[in-house]
């Protein structure tokens, strides 16, 4: 008998879900739902108003993936529902909701509905800014140790600025609340009929370690007295680790979905950390890549050490048993897309029509044709400010050795080194605190379209760069999870290792590093890291200056 | 009875000549001859090639606008001969050629037509950069403080790198000039009949100072044995002061332009140094910037300090009995053509289009709706290096403050203000060395067409920007010397102070700085000085280096 899995990947706009042979990761079907609701920026349903830099979601969209996506997969892939052994999902995070004791969303109860705090705070809602940095102000004051873990800084994107934001701003749903949970872990909940956090989004956005727990009571306290006994009151679950059984599917989702009651529903886990088993990882030295719009660095080590300028630590937060690290970039497709939005005249577009290609293409035909060094450019990726190592948001671009025959393909090849010597900054800062990288594997848009930038990243790091050629990555990772928490004795597998020996992306696209090359990028990354930390380190803070100037309000019109 | 004056501007492409009113200034007559043989950068006119970053003319052509232009001036303007007292020329500089003792050029002469170096080497003929190199190290080791009036280094530009290359090269023109000498002094001596060197060129190009005369045969010795004697051999004629008559124009030459024999010839100029007065300037504290594609700035003063980074100080360079000052920007103009041309896209060509401007205005006129500060972007006028104060033609171009909101016409902004922070290094340079700075007066290309970049200038320099309105600034100063050496007896004036009294351009737009506005850019030209120290100073010579990185033999091609 052949058995499957189902992983369902819950993005940004929709949900993915794939159906996998599990004795060999062979996708069999697969299928996408778009979320009605979407991302809610400027009002919610009834019309309510949001804040600047809000950003929710809604519930209800989430079932509906699963009522409208595992029908049609088991109906398109012809199997029989008892073949089906374990369901797996993965999640944006940080995507957080308010929810009772029994799962109910307080965004469903009827009085709450007009309320914007009942709903989903999505990853990217940032109108949390302001407790984000009073919970680094008060930590660092405190010398809270946790938060070295998170290399020195906390984001607006995690949990607790974006429930103290709900405690001030609408205290009645703080107090409706039982639960302030992870989208992962309230559809796992919704499956299985019990709640479980996962240790990824409990580990990585809420400041949770398996070996000291949450922040103290007192800590919370010196935040706001009312949140003392937050995690009593709004964080009572315990923590399961990845891979294992969050509980079976109830006989209601059963009938709804079409499987069999009972199978296996894998603890939840987050859209990018699920990809490092998907692509075949399973220990230490070998670092994942998701280069997209931003890229999320993923790496495993068999210590926990504190690193400055991670995004975090966490052990299990990957994989059982390891130390997970993560780090970030904060604009990298972003940066060649600012450019082509902005800087490229009408003769490259031209052209690019005239060969049938986008103009992303046509400057990476021309930049192919450029040696390392020759445009004689140089720039820092800050354009959205840098996330690993810097931890700055207040960071901006740089470029120069601009001379008056520069051309906008140079700054475009110019771009995607500044890119690659950010990533070479975030190997190096792990190799300086006692990590090894010696294999780097690509996913994600960047690594499949770009395969200039892909060979520009093995020379720079001098390192062969893997790329994963497949499509559905997280949700891959998922079913795999899926596979581990039904077990060997109902035909999946006791552990991930296992999975990820028979089910892992084996297909990869290998760039390897051209030496002479990587000699000329040794030296160019030498002038890049001095001028990262120049201006990235406090010896000259211009760009916070200037960003200082821009926002004040004393700015005055110099008219003709 | 009404006294005309007759000036004469020899530009790069043509000569343009102006006759003017002499008790007021107003033009009578204009006209313009372009050199039949233009600028010869590729061959002779026998078709023999020339080598790479020549640049030479023919001096027929020159003739042939005096030729032209002058019956065309009194023939329109209906001026009797009689009434015509006097005749100033000026021209690019350095702009030299070999001639014999009797003023024939060396190119006249039929046995070497075919010899390169037999022509006019005009001022852009830049193939003798090794030779400026050489004089300036051996300057330095000798240390000859004559280096130190030129600001520590001198260009390949001038009368002795140019001449060395003459004698390297071609030994048998070197062996058969009488005289290597400025156009401008040859084209006088061709009116006049009698050879004087105008102290202006003979200062600023041909390291003439007024108290210590030329180099030593030492120093030249210590370049090339050959050129020990090279004053004595190729340099016998006295210099002349500015204003001075050089003497009375030939009956011969008097026949071929329709004036009257004998009337007043004076000392030549150079074109930029000329239009000091014919804007009004006669004393210190009044900077003249001529601001087209580069910017050319003069400044007058009672002493003469040697002020570092400059391009000269020279006695009488520029009016008599006053040190003469000149700085310049390498790059203005051209940083905006450079954008314009490189990172357009055509929505705002087609915006222009419609409203029938050109792109360069559409830009100014989005960069208009700024207010200082608000783009956030800062950027290092260096695209073309930096003349004044750096002296460095290896620097390049530096913005920084992009985001992904960073548009191209707040680029553009960004670079006007960069030219305006570089122009107030330069005066802040010579406040520093213990000159005044008070008034600032405009010229030129970029005066006229943008007043959004002059406002820019006013707020930055906290100064009123007067801008001169006159089309023909060159031309009339020279006009004004022709008044000056035609002397108060024949209807003319005793000094040029008097000419400037009566003759010069009063019709000035004033641009007033904005207090507002100035308070921001007193920090932002406080972050400009710094990294312009940054990285022209030495403390961080990435720019060097990335330069000799790409013009390295090693560079090895980075294909997919």
């Amino acid at each position: 008998m052949i058995n499957y899995t189902i992983g369902v990947d819950f993005g940004t706009l929709s949900g993915r879900a794939i159906m996998v042979d599990v004795k060999t990761g062979t996708e069999i079907a697969s299928g996408e739902y778009h979320y009605p609701h979407a991302v809610m920026e400027r009002e919610l349903p009834s019309g309510k108003r949001l804040g600047h830099d809000w950003a929710l979601q809604h519930p209800k969209d989430y079932l509906e993936v699963l009522y409208d996506v595992i029908p049609k997969l088991i109906k398109t892939s012809g199997v029989a529902p008892e073949e089906i052994i374990g369901i797996g999902i993965d999640f944006t995070s940080c995507t957080m909701l308010p929810v009772k004791d029994d799962g109910t969303p307080i965004c469903f109860i009827e009085e709450f509905q007009d309320n914007p705090h009942a709903y989903v705070k999505l990853w990217k809602h940032h109108a949390a800014q302001d407790k984000a940095n009073r919970i680094n102000e008060t930590a660092q004051r405190m010398q809270e140790s946790w938060l070295y873990n998170y290399g020195g800084k906390i984001s607006s994107e995690w949990a607790f600025p974006k429930l103290w934001q709900v405690l001030e701003e609408a205290p009645e749903i703080y107090e409706a609340m039982d639960h302030w949970v992870e989208a992962a872990d309230w559809i796992v909940w919704q499956l299985c009929g019990k709640q479980t956090r996962n240790s990824c989004a409990a580990g990585y956005k809420a400041l949770y370690s398996k070996r000291t727990g949450y922040p103290s009571p007192n800590f919370f306290a010196a935040l706001d007295e009312r949140l003392r006994d937050v995690i009593k009151d709004k964080f009572s679950c315990p923590i399961s680790s990845l891979g294992q059984k969050a509980g079976g599917l109830t006989q209601a989702m059963a009938d709804k979905l079409g499987l069999s009651p009972g199978i296996a529903v894998a603890v939840g886990n987050v859209d990018a950390h699920v990809c490092v088993p998907a692509v075949g990882i399973t220990q230490e030295s070998k670092m994942l890549a998701i280069i997209g719009t931003s890229t999320c660095h993923m790496l495993l080590d068999q210590q926990e050490i504190q690193v400055p300028g991670i995004c975090g630590v966490v052990e299990d937060g990957i994989l059982p048993g390891l130390a997970g690290y993560e780090a970030g970039q904060s604009c990298v497709g972003d940066h060649f897309a600012w450019l082509v939005k902005n800087c490229v005249p009408d003769h490259y577009i031209n052209e690019a029509e005239r060969q049938g290609i986008s103009v992303h293409e046509y400057l990476t035909q021309l930049a192919a044709e450029l040696k390392p060094g020759q445009s004689g450019l140089l720039a820092l990726d800050f354009w959205n400010g840098n996330r690993s190592v810097l931890v700055d948001a207040d960071l901006t671009g740089m470029m120069l050795g601009m001379t008056l025959q520069t051309t906008v393909h140079e700054m475009y090849r110019a771009l995607i080194e500044a890119t690659a010597y950010g990533t070479r900054m975030i190997v190096e800062n792990f190799r300086e605190h006692g990590l090894t990288v010696n294999e780097f594997i690509a996913s994600g848009g960047i690594s499949q379209k770009n395969p200039l930038a892909m060979q520009i990243y093995a020379d720079v790091l001098n390192m062969p760069v893997r790329v994963a050629t497949a499509s559905q990555g997280p949700a891959l990772g998922s079913a795999m999870f899926a596979a581990v928490a039904a077990g060997s004795q109902k035909g999946g597998y006791d552990s991930i290792h296992q999975a990820v020996a028979a089910m892992a992306i084996a297909d990869n696209l290998v760039y390897e590093p051209k030496q002479a090359a990587a000699q000329v990028y040794e030296l160019l990354f030498l002038e890049y890291r001095r001028l990262h930390d120049y201006f990235g380190r406090g010896e000259n803070d211009v760009m916070k200056r200037l960003k200082h100037i821009k926002l004040s309000k004393q700015l005055t019109v110099s008219r003709m």
